[in-house]
C-alpha cells in the first residue's frame, strides 16, 4: 500500500474547561493533548491501516515523548521526528469564548516546530512515499515552505501525488512572497482539501464556482470543499458530488477537518470513489467532533462504519 | 521610600491537579498562574508597602496581560516590561511526584524572556531605584547577564544596593564563563540569599562556614541562608543569627524563596534588625507555602504580622 507522509507541527493543545474561562485568570484546565494538523492528520491515516509518516519537530521534554507515543501507537512512522535539545514542544491553548469563537495562545513559531529544515528532507526519508500532505498551518517561515517544496519535488519525481489543506491565516496571504510560495504549491497539488470560505482564498476569482474552475485549471485534479455540519462537496474536470454531514453530537471541533482530509486521501488511495470516500470522511469529521482534545477523535473503519450505519437507521 | 527594582523572566505556571501525574497523558490542570522568581519576588515587596518595579519582557498574549494586570494590583511599577509581538509569554508546566521531586516542562529561554536586552535598562528606567535584585535564575544567557550588569552598575553609581539570589541550575556553572560572570554578580553583591545548598556555588569553600568567611571577604554585607522547614541563618561580619521556621501547612512550595528574600531585604531598607527581617521573612515563606500558585501567597505586613502571632501563642 502507498505511504502517506506529511510535514509539519506537533503540538500539545491544553483546553480551558469551562465556556467563556479567559487565560488572564486560573482556572481549571485540560491537557496536554496530542495535537498539531498534520499530525492529526496522519494519525488519522495510520488508523485506517495506511501506511503513514510524518516529518517534524519536537523539543526533548514530555509534550514531544506524548506525541511521539501516541502516532506511534496508533501506526505512524515516527523515525522522521527530531527531538531539538534546546527548544520546548509546541503548544497551544485553547478556549471557547461565550459567541462560540476560540482564543488561542499559541507558542509555535518560536518552539521545536521552527526547527524544521531541508536537512530534514531527503530520498531515504520520503522513500515509498506516495502521496504527501501539505498542511497551510504548517508553512509559517519561507524555510518550512522551502523544505516543504523539496518533499514535494521528491514524492513528485517518484511518482507520487500532493494533496493541500490551506488551512492558514489570512494575514499571511498579505505577503506577497507568502501569497506566491502557497500558489506554488497549489500548481503542484493534485488533492485541494479547503474548507468553505477558503476555495477563493488563492484564487483570482471571487466566488467558489469561479475558484473551483480556476484551480482545477492549473492542474489540480480533485477539489473536496469542507463544510462542516453542511457537508462536503467534491469537484473534479466532469463532476460534482455532494455529501451531506454526519448528524454529530459536537463537543470538540478541532482536528475535524484534519480527520476530513485524512480520511478522503486514504478513501481515495485504497480506491474507493468519491461518493464512498466523502461519506467516510464526513463520518471522520463526526467522529472527530464528538471527543474532547484534538487527536481524541481520529477513528478506525469499523469506527466509521459504524457511525455511517447508524446515520442511515435514522 | 527606596524603590526596589529588579530583571528577569515573567512567566505563567500549569500545574498539574493529582500527585504522581505526568504530562505524557491528558489530565486535569491548574493555571495560567502569574510566575517566574523575579516577578513573585517584586511582586511580594509591592505588597509590603515597598516601591517596587521589574524590568522584562512578555509575549502580545493572555499570559502576558495576566502578569502585568497581577502586579499592577499589588502595586508594582509595570512600565518597563515590555511587550514582544514576535514571541510567547514564557511557561512552566510543574508536576510532583510520587516521591515529592518536581517535573517541569519549560518555555522560557524560546519565549519573550529571552528578548531582554541591554536596550531595556538605562538611567531614565532606573530613576529612583536604590535597591537592584538579582535573580540567579534570569541568567540563562550572556546578553541576558550584560544586561543585569549594565543595571547593577547604574544602581551602584547612584549610590544603590545590590541584592542576589542564586537559584540557579547547577549545570550552567559547568560554564567557566557562566561561573565566571556570577563570581563578578557576587562582588557587586551587598545582600546574599542562598538557599542552603547554594551557599558554596559560588565558592572555594565546601563547606558552610567557610564559604561565608569568603563570601564576606569579598566584600557583601548581609549573607542570608535560607533553609526552608528548617529556618533561616543571617550572617555578618560581626554576628549570626538564626530564625526557626514558622509552622505551615504546605501545600506548594514554589515562590517560598523569592517571598523569602524580598521580605528580608524589604525589612532592612525600612530599617527592621536582622532578627526582626529574618523572622518576617520566615513568615512571608510559610504564607507562600500555604496556598496553591507561585505568587498566589504574597503577603502584607498585617497577613504576616498575624501568622507570627499565630505562632508565637503555640
Amino acid at each position: 500500500m502507498s505511504k502517506v507522509m506529511t510535514i509539519g507541527e506537533i503540538l500539545v493543545e491544553i483546553m480551558a474547561t469551562r465556556r467563556g474561562q479567559t487565560f488572564r485568570e486560573p482556572g481549571l484546565l485540560r491537557g496536554p493533548y496530542p495535537s498539531g494538523a498534520p499530525a492529526i492528520f496522519i494519525d488519522q491515516v495510520a488508523r485506517l491501516g495506511q501506511p503513514a509518516g510524518i516529518i517534524g519537530c519536537v523539543g526533548d521534554d514530555d509534550f514531544g515523548l506524548l506525541n511521539i507515543e501516541r502516532l506511534k501507537r496508533d501506526g505512524v512512522d515516527t523515525s522522521a521526528i527530531h527531538v531539538v535539545k534546546q527548544a520546548t514542544t509546541g503548544s497551544a491553548f485553547v478556549t471557547y469564548r461565550e459567541d462560540g469563537e476560540r482564543d488561542f495562545v499559541f507558542n509555535i513559531v518560536n518552539s521545536a516546530c521552527s526547527n524544521l529544515n531541508a536537512g530534514h528532507v531527503d530520498a531515504k526519508v520520503l522513500k515509498d512515499c506516495r502521496h504527501f500532505h501539505v498542511m497551510g498551518s504548517s508553512l509559517f517561515s519561507f524555510r518550512i515552505i522551502d523544505t516543504t517544496k523539496k518533499a514535494i519535488e521528491i514524492v513528485k519525481a517518484q511518482g507520487g501525488a500532493v494533496s493541500f489543506d490551506p488551512n492558514i491565516r489570512k494575514e499571511m496571504l498579505r505577503i506577497p512572497e507568502m501569497r506566491a510560495a502557497l500558489r506554488f504549491i497549489l500548481e503542484l497539488t493534485d488533492v485541494f482539501l479547503p474548507s468553505g470560505h477558503e476555495v477563493t482564498l488563492l484564487a483570482d476569482a471571487a466566488d467558489e464556482a469561479g475558484a473551483v474552475r480556476e484551480i482545477l485549471g492549473l492542474g489540480v485534479k480533485e477539489i473536496v470543499v469542507k463544510r462542516g455540519a453542511s457537508g462536503s462537496t467534491y469537484f473534479d474536470a466532469t463532476q460534482r458530488v455532494d455529501a451531506e454531514a454526519l448528524p454529530a453530537h459536537e463537543v470538540d471541533p478541532t482536528g475535524a477537518g484534519d480527520c476530513f482530509g485524512a480520511t478522503f486521501v486514504t478513501c481515495r488511495l485504497q480506491g474507493h470513489a468519491p461518493d464512498r470516500a466523502l461519506r467516510y470522511a464526513n463520518a471522520a469529521g463526526a467522529a472527530a467532533v464528538s471527543q474532547v482534545g484534538p487527536m481524541e477523535g481520529t477513528a478506525d473503519f469499523a469506527a466509521l462504519d459504524a457511525l455511517v450505519a447508524q446515520s442511515t437507521q435514522r
